[in-house]
Formats: C-alpha cells, structure tokens, sequence
C-alpha cells in the first residue's frame, strides 16, 4: 500500500540518496552524511514556498519514492497556472513494481486540485524508457529542453 | 537603447498582444480588451511571489519584448537554484534587431545574481530558429519536454 505525503527533513537523507542511485545523478550528487548544506538549504527553501510540493512515497516506514511539483503562474494560456514535475526517483530496489506511475498520476491529481490547465515535465533525451511511460500516461513530447549551467 | 525592468500592471495588454501575435499563441490567447481575468489574476499571481520574475525589454516609452523567469529551489545538483525562462516574446515589428538576445543575456544575468547553478527552458520542437537561437546562446538541448493539458 502505496502512499503520499509531504516531504519532512527526516526524509531528506533518503531522498539525496534516491537522487544518487541514478545513471546521470551518480555523477552530479554527494549521499555522504552529514549532507552537504546545500541540500538543507534547498530543502528548507522547498518546504517554506506555499508553490513549491516536494513529496514521498512511503510503504509503511519505508520512503520508496520521491517527487517535486511546482506550482507556476504564468500569463499564457489565459493565464493558466502550470504544474511542473522535476526530480523523479523510485527507490532502487522498489523499481518496476508501478510505484513511478502511481507517483505521476498522484502528481497530475495534486496539479488538477491547485486548477493547473497543463503538467509539464522534462527528461534526458537518453531516458528511453522514461519517454515511453510518460507517453504512456498522456504527456505529449512537443518541447526540446536546454540547458546551460552557470 | 533597450533597458528591462520587472512589468507592471500598466503593461499586461501590451504583453497579452505579445503572446498572442505568435504562430501558436494565436490559437490560445484572447488579447481582446478588457483582458480576460485569467490574465489579470495571472499577473497578480506572480508579481506577489519573489521567486518570479515577469520582465519586459523597453525601448523609451514602448515595450518591445517579455519573458518571465521563474527562481527554483531543488534538491538536485547538490541543492542548485535552477532558472527557468518562459513566454519569451518580441513584439513583431521589433524582431530580428537582436532585442531577443539580449532579453536572454539579461536574463542569465538576472539567474547568475541568484545564485541558480543552471538556466532552462524549453521550446516547441517546430520552433527551428529558436533552436540555434538557444544553442548559438550556449543552452544545450539535452532534453525532451512533455506536456499533458487538464
């Protein structure tokens, strides 16, 4: 039994962790403990913004997942509010059980009570698989996504 | 002489006029006046939050482009504030002077003196000119961008 909550800062070593055990974040994240403050900071600054949801999948005790929606005004589309969906992580040893999918869908539903007109989101262009599950849950691939770090 | 500053309330028709006279923004936005009150209530909406920014390229009295940055904590990239660029428009007897450019360097600008540690956007994938306008600005388009509307 799958479900969803708010992220605590009891969370976050778990969820630095998840974002570690990723092809492309292995190289890019640092799991050790004490956790680098940076992400301390971020997650306070997450938690503090009434538009900003960073959420967990847990089973029982156990996190098994993570997410980050943000919630963006914006004047196109008649001004429609955007839902946008970033750093996705399913728990290593919890993958290919439908737990992602569970995840975006409960995702969609948070961004359809907040009156969003649009949920978007980008992947890797590398993330094959990712692009046949998000096609898989209606997402259209109509955008190309830059970068440019800084 | 081109300047930017954040927009005002003075300026939303001008920039709805904006978003609408585009090839896709066409189909989407009613420019007609008075403003629909999705687009005023869009306005108020991020002019009340700090973490976005809706600016407008001026030359003297007239507006000339738009686009909006939105400030992003995450946890990804060791905590690392992301700035997104979105809705970037120039008016359309002001086009292929270079103001985009500069909108965009004004922009990053705006990201670097957050602190963001990466600048994204995405564009329609039949946006062709867009695409080496963003590569030639040093933005790689390592990623796909889907949409699902509610």
């Amino acid at each position: 039994m799958i479900t969803f909550r708010k992220a605590l800062a009891s969370d976050l070593p778990a969820l630095v962790a998840m974002l570690a055990d990723d092809p492309l974040g292995a190289a890019r994240e640092d799991a050790s403990l004490p956790l680098a403050q940076g992400y301390v900071d971020a997650f306070n600054a997450i938690d503090a913004d009434p538009n900003q949801l960073l959420a967990v999948a847990v089973d029982g005790a156990d996190v098994v997942g993570t997410l980050q929606v943000s919630f963006l005004a914006g004047l196109s589309r008649k001004g429609a509010w955007r839902g946008q969906i970033e750093a996705v992580r399913v728990a290593g040893q919890r993958r290919s059980e439908g737990i992602g999918r569970l995840m975006i869908e409960w995702a969609i539903d948070q961004c359809r009570a907040r009156g969003c007109g649009l949920v978007q989101l980008t992947t890797d262009r590398t993330r094959a698989d990712a692009h046949r599950f998000y096609e898989s849950l209606g997402f259209n691939g109509t955008h190309l996504g830059y970068k440019k770090t800084l």
